[in-house]
């Protein structure tokens, strides 16, 4: 199959089991409404479909893995709602429609976020209340390790406090591993765990995953900067215009380019060992620095 | 014992566990100094301190049940901090302090609300990773439903809609007993579930969470019209000043009163069977409508 086509069949079927996990509230109307706008406003779905392909590398159920990797996009899903508040980034535009606190105004849009959190937490405590497998406990640890203050949350909060400063390329690359970096890594990481995967190909596809995530951030400083607002479907310029530190003002856009492509290189030997198996991964390892959204 | 010193002592446990369970972060101190701000800022301990109570009925281990308190505690305090926020209640002062915001500025207090939201996950499904004992997750279980969308989340989109509306004492019960009522409720069961009650006696511990939860609240409407800021650490007449309907606009005051006695009377009677095991929780529901903050 060809890898686009690859892609829409993933994603169709991500959207169909988040469609069921979450459901339209009959009696609270509101909050799946808001939930549901920015879970449904187009996103590429690149965390889950990470999780379907390690799944798919290591030969595991994508029956079962696939909840899992819809509790990662919900718990995207709300991070992008908290970061585009106005105490936080303040962006008007998300995938190209308006964000969700200017559709239900600031209070719904933090208690749709705080509730797709929730929700991904209800949804695979359910599943292990279900089926009490050790690897689903383990694949919900390193989702809320990822998701939590050493993870995204930490990451966030060192861009939060960076605004307006100048910061070293360390701390940069810091913050970014932790505010992208652990989620991507983490969709890799739980769908190998749930597929059991030995210790050594987790080892491996966590390293793959901190080498896509960070080309995957240098790739976004690129577009910041290059890419148009209609294709990206959010404000560019945004670094600049919050006097932010990143990759293009540390390397310029020419050896950032160069960075980026490196990274995928490295990322793609990881995958030597697999042979076909781990032909979609590295065919998604190209995208994510050839993307123009 | 008497109860003011049993009291102390299960809140120094709790407080402690607490201080343990959220370390400093070395690395970004602001986030946990912002969770740890609100989280040691005086709180009553009275949810954690139910679970405590469940377990000694039902004659559990303290040991295994103190974590889930805590993190319940810690969604607790989550909820606090992001309805405080200018979006949601518009809160200057909390249990006698600045509220997170006040302090930390929203972009901060979003995330602490976050960080520990998402660490009373983490924690919880830490335990269950180590020792995946089916009682664990199922008070996991109870816990994550009673602080979503059909728990406290729902409850506070009810009470956010229905600002500078009439709303019918359904609704206002219905309101209170998801944005109060459910966690209260959790607290009681989580903790009997923990302790291996039986199914009677697990129905039996949650009607008198949803009686003294119902007490709770009216209790707290009383004291929004009667009580003072200095004892309440808290901003007073605000439902009024939100024109918010509460117990006191259906019921009046004396006839409220009486109808928190008759709650607590009726809570009282399901712990008939328990005989002196019941005694610090028979005293908790007398402390819940004789409280002054």
């Amino acid at each position: 199959m060809d890898f686009n086509q690859y892609l829409t069949e993933k994603k169709d079927l991500i959207d169909n089991k988040l469609d069921s996990l979450v459901p339209e509230n009959r009696e609270i109307p509101v909050i799946t409404e808001a939930m549901r706008y920015s879970l449904f406003a187009g996103g590429k779905r690149l965390r889950p479909i990470l999780t379907l392909m390690a799944c798919e590398v290591f030969e595991g159920c994508e029956e079962d893995v696939l909840p899992f990797a819809c509790c990662i996009e919900m718990i995207h899903t709300y991070s992008l709602i908290h970061d585009d508040l106005p105490a936080m980034d303040n962006d008007d535009l998300r995938r190209g429609k308006p964000t969700n606190h200017k559709v239900f105004g600031e209070g719904f849009a933090v208690l749709a976020g705080d509730a797709l959190l929730n929700h991904a937490f209800e949804t695979m405590t359910a599943i292990i209340a279900n089926t009490p497998k050790p690897e689903y406990v383990r694949a919900m640890e390193l989702i809320c390790k990822a998701s939590g203050v050493n993870g995204m949350i930490g990451g966030q909060c060192i861009d939060l406090y960076s605004e307006n400063k100048s910061i070293d390329l360390e701390t940069l690359k810091r913050m970014h591993g932790k505010k992208t970096g652990a989620l991507i890594t983490a969709s890799l990481t739980a769908g190998a765990v749930i597929s059991k995967a030995g210790q050594d190909d987790i080892k491996n596809i966590m390293e793959f995953g901190d080498l896509i995530g960070l080309a995957f951030q240098v790739t976004d400083d690129i577009l910041d900067v290059s890419g148009s607002t209609e294709k990206l479907g959010k404000t560019i310029n945004k670094d600049a215009k919050y006097h932010k530190s990143n990759f293009i003002s540390f390397y310029g856009m020419e050896k950032s380019r160069q960075i980026a492509v490196e990274l995928i290189e490295e990322a793609k030997q990881k995958l030597a060992n697999y042979g076909n198996k781990g032909y979609y991964l590295s065919e998604l390892a190209n995208y994510i620095i050839s993307r123009d959204n």
